[in-house]
């Protein structure tokens, strides 16, 4: 084990194809590590220490802030798929041959591309509230996202109760519980993303989102094993959306849980955690 | 423990509601016991002993024929509420005041009623390759189903390759052992169903899928927490069914299964004894 945690993990730095990706690293050394890719207007300090750290017991997890994204220098491309070749070029350069790749929402768009343009980079992919290209409501966005991100809220921070949990009082009270964890990091957090790299991320959404014909063919070329987690109602990127990942997957496990919604790895860590560890640690990943 | 295992477990007979129920009985003493419902034309015999064994470790298993079936005397009755009724009788003169309940196909719709008509009975639930009232394509049965029980094979336990695997090759070799196994108890075995069995049985779960207004509205009585797992290509009752029971279940989650069908419990039974087991054993399912 490294003696860095979530909490303690400095920002480092690494150059690759004329980005300055920042980037932390901790948990048990040796194995596949485990790269994450962050959600639309995330950082670093989006992820929740209780998944993060759950998981930095048995493999070494890297989070990274992709090009144009807070730490990380660059612009935000206008494509999913150069977002994709970004993090490719990050991961090797950190010297690494074969990763383990999880994404959030976008993030998880992300690593569909990581594994369609790099198969050989990728052992197992875990997919967190995300969709295929034309997934529903994917090209246009959905209402109830508009209406989310687009309301101002007395604490800033509220913003994600709404992206990440239900309105029930339990999955609010479980969101009032990730905000704090969330904000325990005290030193060297991440700037906050500016309004051009958001809106940027939201154009390469849309693209990705477009209606085409045959849409979900590409996914039978991911043919790693594949985790797809979320919400029972997520209403960003509607839950639906995992259903058809699975559907056309050729070799993918679906998980989805209770009242919950974009966040649900953030409303269950301690059964999540449980479920990717169960998935990445096993030899055979369907039979532990 | 006791002694008995899968294999060796006697049959015995418990007098309820006008009929002589054969069970079976075997596994951890204490604790909720687990009752088992089964699927169209099974008994007690079809049940897989690495399933069954597997979560005997740390639980009272009970699986039993409800009235009608194999070696339970009486006729199988022409609604699943009837059926449901049934299984009630049996368990309460078992004397048991709580239990859970998981079932398998019809034997997922038998649990449902249970839950519905008993909830005080029901502690948590595990439904299998099942769906809800009016759930897409159960009134009619799928086209698939019917060429699978139509059709005659060499064998006649190969029928059960067909109704709980896909045809890929790795999905037919794991249906292979399961043959094996759901063979190795010799003595005491249970005798297969009548014609007239699998006729009422079959007319039962035309009624349950009859279309309804509102059909999925009594999911919301079910409040118990809720394990609903499937294959990926269920074509006995289709995949998207187990997707909409956990859509419309207030406390659901659902797991499916790569590259697999009805019986993906027979398919992945360590995986799937993992997950029961954690949704079964932990003070609260979802955060174990």
């Amino acid at each position: 084990m490294t003696a860095d945690t979530h909490q303690t993990a400095p920002t480092r730095y690494v150059e690759a194809n004329g980005t300055r990706f920042a980037y932390r690293r901790f948990g048990k050394e040796g194995g596949v590590p485990l790269v994450f890719n962050m959600h639309f207007m995330g950082t670093m300090d989006h992820w929740d220490p209780a998944v993060t750290d759950g998981l930095a017991k048995d493999r070494d997890v890297i989070l990274f802030d992709n090009a144009g994204v807070s730490s990380s220098s660059g612009d935000v491309p206008g494509s999913v798929a150069e977002m994709g070749a970004n993090a490719i070029a990050f991961i090797k350069a950190l010297g690494l041959k074969r990763v383990d790749v999880l994404g959030i929402s976008i993030g998880g768009l992300v690593a569909q591309e990581i594994t369609l343009q790099a198969s050989d980079l990728v052992r197992r992919l875990v997919l967190v509230g995300t969709g295929p290209r034309s997934g529903e409501s994917m090209d246009t966005g959905t209402p109830e996202a508009k209406q989310i991100f687009g309301a101002s809220y007395e604490h800033p921070d509220d913003l994600w109760l709404r992206v990440h949990f239900t309105p029930s009082d339990a999955s609010q009270a479980a969101g009032r519980k990730f905000l704090k964890r969330f904000r325990l990091r005290a030193r060297d957090r991440d700037p906050d993303v500016t309004e051009t790299a958001a809106l940027a991320q939201r154009a390469a959404i849309a693209k990705w989102g477009a209606k085409r014909e045959h849409a979900w063919d590409y996914l039978k070329d991911i043919k790693q094993p594949t985790l797809v987690v979320n919400g029972s109602n997520d209403v960003v990127i509607y839950t639906i959306n995992s259903y058809i990942l699975q559907q056309n997957l050729p070799n993918a496990q679906l998980i989805l849980y209770p009242d919950s919604a974009h966040g649900s790895l953030y409303q269950y860590p301690e059964l999540f955690v449980r479920h990717v560890s169960t998935f990445l640690s096993a030899a055979d990943p369907w039979a532990p």
